[in-house]
């Protein structure tokens, strides 16, 4: 076997059997040992950033991780920002990058880069595969990481793709065992948890599932508050889930949120942090004074960490669990508005959706309704990256190709990777996508104004508004191969809603706001 | 002044005042800056792979350099691409990009990364601007820099764009001499291009005005054939251009072009090398004992040394010249072919075109006829990396309004950034997109069987072949609120051409072959 065959072979015995893919000349070996082992589901997005994002909503919902298959610096650097992303929200992926063969890297070919330095400066490890011999077993160690939320980068020079080996596939090992806290830390942050204006910050598996569960027990056992990033990875949400307060978005309104919290025990989640600085203000939210307890790391042992101090708590099961209760909305009447969107999303949503989601500055409108829904996975952008939204939308529904996925996007963030929309079709993904067409980036004029400058003047409107021409969304969707339709009013949306479910395949739905 | 402002008003003393932008929260104190100073030209481009690709094609056409303005690391990563193809092809530029506040940076916040790192691995230099009263000096000597073809990347932290400096603007000094060869070498390099079997390659400025014009009578006087690279940033070309032989794109078609040289001597050009290595063949194209000579490097004095190189050989202006010489092609019947493209293009370009080509398989049939045409200016991916022709076009269109640009490219190539087409119309951008839709990377089938692998199967077909769903060019442009047309004849597309040149703004085809 060549070394290409090696490594496919490494990946599928490991269980590695999806694999997002934009390859180029130097992948061409890796591609022929792919094209001999028709197991491995390979799927083509027309822009990189659209495979990496793909591999992070992937690794979001399957429990596994994605390979991925990239043209060499160039083709790494587009889809560095989803990888951002899913290092934020600790989803693991296997990155196969080409390069050109040692020989000829001395003659700095055109498409020769730095590729270590884009690679190392977002990757958690990066190794150049030199030996085909060795290929197995860095293959299986990037699998192994990758499952505990590592982005691992393989690079796989054409030479060693090519040259035969006598080495065998390597089955990855299974992941080392997450870093579970002293005992002695866990039952201080369980007294802690006791004490008032105490809260439970959760993130990563912690927020769905028997996770979520413990979670709430051990804040009806401890009185402490529940709370949520804005960006976590993956919560369930809708009627009956349990109830994380998640922490708004902006700066000002998030100190508001957090009055009187005198101690934040972090629980798979990171301390919270204001997503920029502002002039004159703090970093971060919470009020002076206030406590950061990190007991157990984004990467550590979330379930092991929560079991423990249910058990320091005495959690036994009677508690009563904090639930999203509330009755559904009901729509309105009136030109569509993000509160509107929300109503008729709201209302849409089945049992077991996953709704993905990049309403940037709709969001806030749009949410409370559809926290009310019926229970389902909801996907945020960790990394604050735009342009995750249909990109994770794809992994998902590969993930899970028996649950409706919505993505619900701005439509200045849907436009960075919008070359997904074909991929949806090519694959007959199950994604109904609602792009809030409100024609800019409608948090930018927020922001400028939040720094108490005039109204926007000439060439602040000429970059953050996305009117001159509008976008057709309708048109962009035919283009890529995927039904659409725009509305303007709930009723509409509500109908459009309905034909997106009963469509097989994606849908687009533009929402004008 | 803050430093926002102090940065602007070097830029503009400078005189720089056209700035590609995608900005983000970290931004909006230079973006107020920007909007107080509307001789700044602001482009929004949709996706960082424009602003970066629009500022290239800028600096190819306008002799002066662009600004860039970018969201911090994810958003600077996804500009890496073109800026490897602009740095490939010495083409500078002066990227502004954001960062959280210097005191913000230690709390990890979402959109936290290593943008020293991102921007090391593509960039000449980075500084990261501390302090408001260095801004004026940072930023005059990244445009002193960028203007002899370098990236020049400042980081801009908010704190320091917000922050009140004493200092004033400074305008940037006059670009460095650029290195001029020793004359010893020089007059060695005159003596060998007088020998048998001598080429002379030419890049950079060498390739058009009255460099190429004297490259042509070192060529006459001496007797050596004049090359240039296939990826030439900038070449002229049709009737009565100079003539440079362009190396072909493949390894084994270049070599029998080679075939009989005894030596080059490289002129603002790098040596010869293939774009990949492949299995037991060399790594540049040149026969065996061909003797290279570096004598000017890309980034050292064109000019000098091409007068200096007439100088020693006698050049009196009594040179005949090599010019393109041929007949007009005429259009053929039946179904649209890559060489009927060709010959539609040719009779279809105006005097003063500039023509941007991505054509990547179909482009061998193409430009033979497209090379006839009346005189034009052709721009070509310098760095291999797909997705520079619209971006590279837009920023054409901005340097030369007067000038009609063709954007010539595959439809795969031209997936990787078609979000351009929006700034297009929005700037009113006479550009002509001519998307060869062959349905896919064909680039990709022929390097797989070049490999000897047998019929592509399944998962090459997956990642190689764009036909299910069909790509709609028309509805594609529609979205983007620019008109368009598909075509599947000369006749057609002649058609289309001439409704494209009486359009304002501009116009996609979508040729079907």
């Amino acid at each position: 076997m060549n070394g290409a065959e090696i490594l496919v072979e490494t990946m599928l015995a490991s269980g590695v059997n999806v694999c997002f893919a934009n390859p180029g000349t130097s992948e061409m070996h890796f591609v022929a040992a792919l094209d001999t082992h028709p197991d491995m589901h390979c799927i083509l997005c027309l822009f990189e950033g659209g495979v990496t994002g793909a591999a992070d909503g992937y690794a979001r919902m399957s429990g596994n991780v994605a390979g991925t298959l990239l043209h060499l610096a160039p083709g790494f650097a587009n889809g560095w920002a989803n990888m951002h992303n899913a290092r934020k929200g600790q989803s693991g992926m296997v990155n196969v990058v080409g390069d050109h063969a040692a020989h000829h890297l001395k003659h700095d070919a055109p498409l020769q880069a730095d590729l270590d330095g884009v690679a190392r400066s977002v990757s958690h490890s990066v190794i150049r595969a030199d030996d085909p011999n060795q290929i197995g077993s860095i293959g299986a160690e990037a699998i192994r990481a990758a499952r505990t939320g590592k982005i691992a980068t393989i690079i796989l020079p054409t030479d060693t793709a090519w040259s035969e080996g006598d080495a065998q596939p390597v089955t990855a090992a299974a992941p080392k065992p997450r870093h579970l806290p002293q005992d002695i830390r866990i039952k201080a942050a369980a007294e802690a948890l006791k004490q008032p204006g105490a809260a439970l910050l959760v993130g990563g598996s912690g927020l769905y599932g028997e996770n979520a569960e413990t979670a709430g027990r051990i804040a009806a056992r401890s009185g402490a508050r529940l709370l949520a990033s804005f960006f976590s990875p993956r919560i369930e949400m809708g009627h009956g889930a349990v109830r994380f307060g998640q922490m708004p978005y902006f700066a000002d309104v998030c100190a508001k949120f957090l009055e009187g919290t005198t101690r934040i025990v972090c629980l798979g989640e990171v301390p919270p942090v204001n997503f920029f600085a502002y002039p004159g203000q703090p970093s971060t939210p919470e009020p002076p004074g206030c406590a950061i307890d990190r007991l157990c790391y984004p990467d550590w042992d979330i379930p092991g960490t929560l079991d423990a101090l249910a058990r320091h708590l005495g959690v036994d099961g009677s508690e009563t669990v904090p639930r999203i209760e509330g009755r559904l909305p009901e729509l309105a009447d009136g030109p569509l508005t993000a509160d509107g969107i929300g109503r008729a999303l709201a209302l849409a949503t089945p049992e077991g959706a996953i709704m993905v989601n990049e309403a940037v500055s709709a969001g806030a409108a749009i949410w409370p309704h559809v926290d009310l829904a019926a229970r389902h996975d909801r996907i945020k952008n960790t990394g604050g990256s735009i342009g995750h939204c249909l990109p994770a939308a794809l992994g998902c529904a590969v993930a899970c190709p028996d649950r409706p996925v919505f993505a619900v996007t701005g439509d200045g963030s849907a436009m960075y990777q919008v070359q997904c929309l074909w991929t949806a079709a090519r694959e007959r993904l199950n994604i109904t996508v609602v792009v809030i067409a409100n024609r800019g980036y409608q948090i930018l004029h927020h922001e400028l104004q939040a720094q108490g400058a005039p109204a926007p003047g000439r060439n602040a409107r000429a970059m953050f508004d996305i009117e001159d021409p509008l976008l057709d969304w309708v048109a962009l969707a035919q283009g890529h191969g995927v039904p659409g339709r725009r509305v303007g009013t709930e009723a509409e949306l509500a109908e459009a809603l309905a034909e997106a479910a009963a469509t097989e395949g994606p849908f687009l739905i533009e929402a004008t706001v």
